[in-house]
Order: C-alpha cells, then sequence, then structure tokens
C-alpha cells in the first residue's frame, strides 16, 4: 500500500477563507477568529504583509491535493550565536477531520526540512500552557521546553 | 532633581561589536557568543539582514549618550485574531554596570509605546526557563506566562 506524503506549499489569497475556517475550528482559537461572510479585510491585509515580507510564508498542508492544514513560519535574523538565524512556527492546525492520522508529525518534519535548507540555527514556538498534548506531540520530536512563553495583550 | 530618560534607537554597524560585547556579558550568554578582534564576518552579515528587514530592529538604549543597553524587536504579521502583528522582543542586555538601576524597566516602557504606536495587538517574548527573576521583571509589567516556549536545535 503507497503512504501519501503531506506537501507543504505558500498559500493563495482565494484561501484565505479557508484558513480562516482552520484557525477558527479550535478549542482556544474560536473565541479570536470566526468565519463570516463576507471575512473581515484585515484578514486579506494581513495576507498581502505575509505575502509581501520575505521573512514570513503562510503554508498550506495538502495530501492528495485535499488542503488537510496550514501553518505560518516566521524567519527571524539575529545577533546572536554569531548572527543565528532562527524559524519561529505559528499558527499550526490540521483540519478536525483529519487530526489523530500522523499529519502532523509529517507537518512538522517538512518544517524541520525547511530550517534545514535555510541554514537556521534552531526551530522555536511557543504552545499555549494548556495544550498539553501539543507540548508532548513538540517534546516526541526532539523539542525542548527550555523557555517560558510572555505575552502582554494590548487594546 | 532632573531624572535623565533612555532613549531607543536603531544600532549602527560600528556598533556590533558593542552590541556583541553586550550579549556576550551574561550568564547563558556566554557560552553562545564570545568578543574576538577581530569579529567573525557572520554579525556583519545578520546586522545587515536585519537592517534590510522592514519586520526587525535591532535597537540601542541611550542614557545621556552613554550606550546602556541593546534589545531587538521583530514584528510578525500573522492572520490569527483578525490579522493581527505581534511584536517579539528578543535577546535584551543591559550593561552591567547599568543592572539593577531601572533601566530594564524604561526599555519596556519604550518598548510597548513602540508595540502600541505600531497597532501591534500583543507584545510577546521567551524568557529561559532558569531566568526567574526575569520571569518577576516582566510579570510585573504586565506579562502573563501563558506559554511554554518549546525549541530544537539544528546543527
Amino acid at each position: 500500500m503507497k503512504t501519501s506524503a503531506v506537501l507543504l506549499r505558500d498559500a493563495r489569497r482565494d484561501e484565505v477563507p479557508a484558513i480562516v475556517a482552520m484557525l477558527a475550528d479550535d478549542d482556544l482559537g474560536a473565541a479570536r477568529d470566526k468565519v463570516v461572510d463576507p471575512l473581515p479585510p484585515a484578514y486579506y491585509a494581513a495576507y498581502d504583509r505575509i505575502a509581501a515580507s520575505g521573512n514570513n510564508r503562510l503554508l498550506i498542508a495538502e495530501l492528495d491535493g485535499e488542503v488537510v492544514g496550514t501553518l505560518q513560519l516566521a524567519f527571524i535574523p539575529g545577533m546572536s550565536k554569531v548572527g543565528a538565524e532562527k524559524m519561529l512556527v505559528e499558527a499550526v492546525r490540521v483540519t478536525r477531520a483529519r487530526r489523530g492520522t500522523g499529519i502532523g508529525r509529517q507537518i512538522m518534519a517538512a518544517v524541520i526540512d525547511i530550517a534545514r535548507a535555510r541554514r537556521c540555527k534552531s526551530v522555536e514556538l511557543s504552545s499555549h500552557r494548556n495544550r498539553l498534548d501539543a507540548h508532548r506531540f513538540y517534546k516526541g520530536l526532539g523539542f525542548v521546553a527550555s523557555h517560558v512563553g510572555m505575552k502582554l495583550g494590548l487594546d
């Protein structure tokens, strides 16, 4: 039996509604993002800012032509560690129907490949303190929970 | 008595050695950055990448014309929270002679002003699990330790 591989590619502008739907379909995300028609223009403005930035990629995960997930990569140049660039992974979602099928693992393997190809010195992410399953998942991939992620919300 | 205010401004390229010295003069940083003469060209390449990026600022904190600190700001556009931009604060250092004099507090107040002016929806940072004093400091400024910061080092 052939096992299909998850493919990561840059998101198209017409996929913004599908991406917002994936962000909203999440216990924590539901309070922050909602799918309404038409979508607030701010989502498209954000897509355009990401697309125009050389340091960010908004990605779609595909399996046999089906959209199964989304995530964002931010590449952050820095002075520390002899001028190392780090990769930050943000807003990872797998569609509800596809959760628990190993897609997250395939996505993260592809993400780490992208970081290595760009010679990033680390892959970093912050995960809400309550997402215990996510912490276990990332630890299983070799991530170390070495930091405390602190946040100040602004109005 | 007049109280001098800390001023934040973009770092100049000829300040790269001073910045590396501040990064290295730290319990955790000392293992990662060293001041040698001449400095590895990778530091200057990193400075150039930061300067060329519209989403990053390498800053110097000045007090009465004296360099008293450094930090980096990364502005990350995102889809979540209706296309919110977040500000990430990285590599904050205060010169050893000036620690414990309230400069860190002034730097962070100026940083939060920058975030508000750009209409960022949050200011975020990750701090090593062992930096307990730093956690107390940031909590005192209103930051919430809501996340776990996870990291995968690459060769």
